[in-house]
C-alpha cells in the first residue's frame, strides 16, 4: 500500500492503472476508520482491481462553530486498517494542496442542500460537493463508494455527478451498525457511556417507523409523532429533525408512496448524530 | 466533420481519440461565428490533432432581462465555417441534454465573479463556470481555447480549473479586431450603422490608456479619467465601467504595477459591449 500526498501524482497513478485496463474503486473519507469505512473498502475491493482511499478532514464542510479541530484523527491506525483490507493507495493531501492561496471555487447542489442537515449546517454540503468534485478530478476512478448512513450526502453527490457530467459511478453502501443498532460514526467517540446508551433511540425510532409502515400506516405526521415519542424517552437526546421525504428530491411527503427516506438528526452531548432508513412503500 | 448531439457519445469519441494517442483541442462557443471564433479554431488546429467545437447558447449565463432569445444563431453557417477551418467534431447538444429536469448544481468562482461584468450581470459567471465544468467532463480534451476579449471569463475559467483540479490546459487567444479596432463580438450585429461607428471609442480609450502608461503614467484615476473623456465623445455609448486591476485576482489598483488588465464595458443601442487590454507595467 502506498501513501500519496500530491494531487498530480495521485492522478497520474490512477490514470496509469486505468490505462493498463484495471478498474479503479475510490473511497473518499475523513479518516478515523470504523467498520462503516471498512465496509466501503471491502465493497470496492470486491468490485475493482485497484482501491484508492482518500483521508482528508475537509475544512470547507465544517461550519465556524463546528468540530473541525476536534474531529478525531489517527492516520497511523487508519493506514494499518486500510492495509488489512487490501487497499492499494491512500491519498492523504494536506490542506494547502487542496485549498491553496486564492482558492475561491465552490460547487453547490442547490435545493438538496437546503433541507434536513443542510438547514442547520449552512455551507456543509457545499463543502462536501466541492471537495468531491476536486477528488473526482484527482482520482478519476470508475466507481466511488459512499455510505448510506449519510443519505442526504449520497443523494447530493449523485446529483452533482449527473448534473456536471462527472464520468464516475456512485455506489451507496448500506449502513453498518453496532449490535444495539446505533449507526457507526466517527462522532460516536464523543459520547459518554450514558449518552452512548441513549443514542440507540435514533435507530429505535426508525424501526418503529418501519413497523408502522409495514402495518399499513401511510400518514407521515402519525409516523413522525410516534418516532418523537420513542426519542423523547431518552432525556440526553435532543431531537433536531425528523424528515419523511422522497429519496430523490428530498421533498417532504404527507402521504407515503414510492421510495421514501426517513431521516433523523439529534444532538447527544457534544455529538450531532444522524441516521436514516429507506423504505419502498407500495 | 461530424456533428454530435449526445453528451455520452461525445465523451466516448474524445476518449477514443485520446486513447489512440491524439491530442484533443476544444473550443467552447455559443455559435454565430466571427473571425474571433475562427482564430480559436485555427490555434486549436495548429496545436492539436483533433479539434472539437461546441455550439450551445447556454441559458444559465443569461439574466432574465438579457438577450438569450435574441442571441444570434445560424447553425448551418457555423458548420460550414468550422468545416473550412478543419474542425473534426461539432458538439451541439440541446437544452434538455445539458439541463435535464431536476438540474440544480452550479459552480461558482466567488470573488472573481462579483466585480466588473459580474457586478451588472449577477449569475452570469456562475452560468459560464457551470457549463464549462460540464463541457470539460463531456469533452475531456488536452486543451481548451478561450478568447482574451472575455478577459474576466478567461480568468474565472482558469481559476475554476485550478481550484477544482480539472485536468485541462486553458489557453487564452488574443482578441481579433475589425480594421478600425472594434473587438469582434456576436453582439456587434445588434448595432446600427451609427452605433457601429461610435463603438470604436472603447478600443480608442484602451489605446489612450496604453499610450499614457507608455509615457510613464502610473496613477489609475488619471488613466480612467482620460479614458472617460475618449468614451464621452461618442453620445450613443453609455459607459458601464472602466476597471484597472491586476490580471489574476481582478483587484482594483491605485498605482499600476505588474501585469494589469484594463477592462471597459458600455451599452451601445441594444448591445452591451466589452473590451480590454493587458499590459505589463514595470
Amino acid at each position: 500500500m502506498r501513501v500519496i500526498e500530491v494531487p498530480s501524482q495521485m492522478r497520474e497513478i490512477v490514470l496509469s492503472e486505468r490505462h493498463s485496463g484495471k478498474k479503479v474503486g475510490f473511497v473518499p473519507t475523513m479518516g478515523y476508520f470504523h467498520d462503516g469505512h471498512l465496509e466501503l473498502m471491502r465493497r470496492a475491493r470486491a468490485e475493482c482491481e485497484i482501491v484508492v482511499v482518500s483521508i482528508f478532514v475537509n475544512p470547507t464542510q465544517f461550519g465556524p462553530a463546528e468540530d473541525f479541530e476536534a474531529y478525531p484523527r489517527d492516520f497511523e491506525r487508519d493506514c494499518s486498517m486500510a492495509e488489512k483490507e487490501g487497499v492499494d493507495y491512500i491519498f492523504h493531501p494536506n490542506r494547502e494542496a487542496m485549498y491553496p492561496h486564492g482558492f475561491q471555487t465552490y460547487v453547490e447542489v442547490q435545493e438538496l442542500s437546503k433541507v434536513m442537515c443542510g438547514a442547520s449546517r449552512p455551507g456543509h454540503f457545499r463543502g462536501v460537493a466541492t471537495v468531491c468534485a476536486k477528488l473526482f478530478n484527482i482520482i478519476p476512478a470508475n466507481r466511488a463508494y459512499f455510505g448510506q448512513k449519510d443519505a442526504q450526502q449520497l443523494l447530493i453527490i449523485k446529483r452533482m455527478v449527473e448534473d456536471l457530467n462527472f464520468p464516475i459511478e456512485i455506489v451507496g453502501v448500506p449502513t453498518v451498525r453496532e449490535k444495539d443498532g446505533l449507526a457507526m460514526s466517527s462522532r460516536n467517540t464523543y459520547l459518554s457511556e450514558e449518552e452512548r446508551k441513549q443514542a440507540t433511540v435514533l435507530y429505535q425510532s426508525l424501526e418503529r417507523a418501519r413497523k408502522l409502515i409495514e402495518s399499513g400506516e401511510r400518514n407521515s405526521s402519525v409516523i413522525a409523532g410516534e418516532m418523537e415519542k420513542v426519542i423523547s424517552s431518552a432525556p440526553l437526546v435532543r431531537l433536531e429533525y425528523i424528515s419523511i421525504c422522497d429519496n430523490i428530491y428530498l421533498r417532504e411527503l404527507e402521504k407515503l408512496k414510492g421510495e421514501i427516506l426517513i431521516g433523523v438528526a439529534a444532538r447527544v452531548g457534544k455529538a450531532r448524530l444522524i441516521d436514516n432508513v429507506v423504505i419502498n412503500v407500495q
